[in-house]
């Protein structure tokens, strides 16, 4: 076990705000040393969405699941204030107003800082995610692995 | 106090999703010989309501709220994507395909387990809850508890 | 660095119940001797907005925000059950009927008791708050300060 500090994030949100929230906190660990885990859990899966369509075998519902779910970052929406849409457009001039990142910006910032990112199998199975839809340099755990790594961590949230 | 690993889980939420995120990992902790407490209070409290009709006498708000709010795990919606209770229904399905354990059961299982399930008493005050309402083997307490569990706790999260 | 135990809340959430649960837990720790800090982020700074309107130059969609957002802690909507803000009523007639406090005397409380109450400053730039805009005796900080505060942490929680 190392001497680094620990930050473990459940990313259970496929909302583009909280999905900022998680990776700007877990970005600013990595900045400061920690060792840092993302587990993509349910919705939060979709941030770690590739975002071209990708054709595979799947079930009736794990089809409506695929095509309800946004495809990838830059398609959630915001927890709060939507607006069918416009809400993340007028987020996305701000960030881009005040030269701040774009989530997907900050996915791959996390990505270089080499925080790991997660996917949870067991939700993935249920959502009917499969691994080729899903962003490359992603490690496949479940729910023993996250406690691995939260129960030494010094900072745990739940987002 | 012990030198077991403690878990404790605030669920604050009444979604279907979330309660089956947080007793996910309260069962996985309790698997892995953590001491495991998830304190429920404001609609998280939905999850341990008992689902036959209960009548008892209640002032009109506190009735109002019994009415609009789900009776039990198995009635309560998801956090994304609900439409009016399909969404529900497809998680249920997929749950069953894959033999994955629906909410009510993972709640027995926690019971099976000796996961302390607390219910907060301000709470059910303030949404008109009566202990007659709640599942058995219940605790009942206020903050002060679950400040105690949760500052030797190694996983903290509010759900 | 003090012996005390310390809880460091990042409070994300806009919505009513939500913030209370934040503050009684905060209140709560705070009764118990922790050092406790609120890290008030995103849709959470409306709790800490001052009620009254403040006349600021400001760009179109930086008062579009502040238009459309709550103007302080008592116009904040609910999780669930918000029912064009027929729930927040409720709730706010039961807190009074339990001799409860509303989230604005929690608000309070925690200043009496010296709880750190911080605002981000990146989120701020983002949805286009100033500081004349907000209560007073707030902290400004970023995500560093957040993590300085929860690294030492013994209850941490996103909420």
């Amino acid at each position: 076990m190392s001497d680094k500090k620990k930050t473990t994030i459940v990313l259970f949100s496929g909302d583009y705000d909280k999905a900022m929230a998680a990776y700007i906190i877990a970005n600013g660990a990595a900045a400061y040393d920690h060792e840092v885990t993302i587990f993509h859990t349910f919705w939060g899966l979709n941030a770690i969405r590739k975002d071209e369509p990708i054709t595979l075998k799947k079930g009736f519902l794990e089809k409506m699941f695929s095509k309800m779910m946004p495809r990838g970052a830059d398609k959630m929406g915001l927890s709060k204030m939507n607006f069918a849409g416009m809400g993340p457009q007028m987020i996305k001039h701000v960030i881009k107003k005040h030269n701040a990142m774009t989530l997907p910006q900050l996915i791959e910032m996390a990505q270089e800082q080499e925080i790991k990112l997660v996917a949870c199998t067991m939700t993935m199975d249920l959502l009917g995610l499969q691994e080729k839809e899903l962003l490359d340099n992603i490690e496949y755990a479940g729910v023993a692995a996250y406690l691995g790594d939260a129960e030494e961590g010094n900072v745990n949230l739940f987002i």
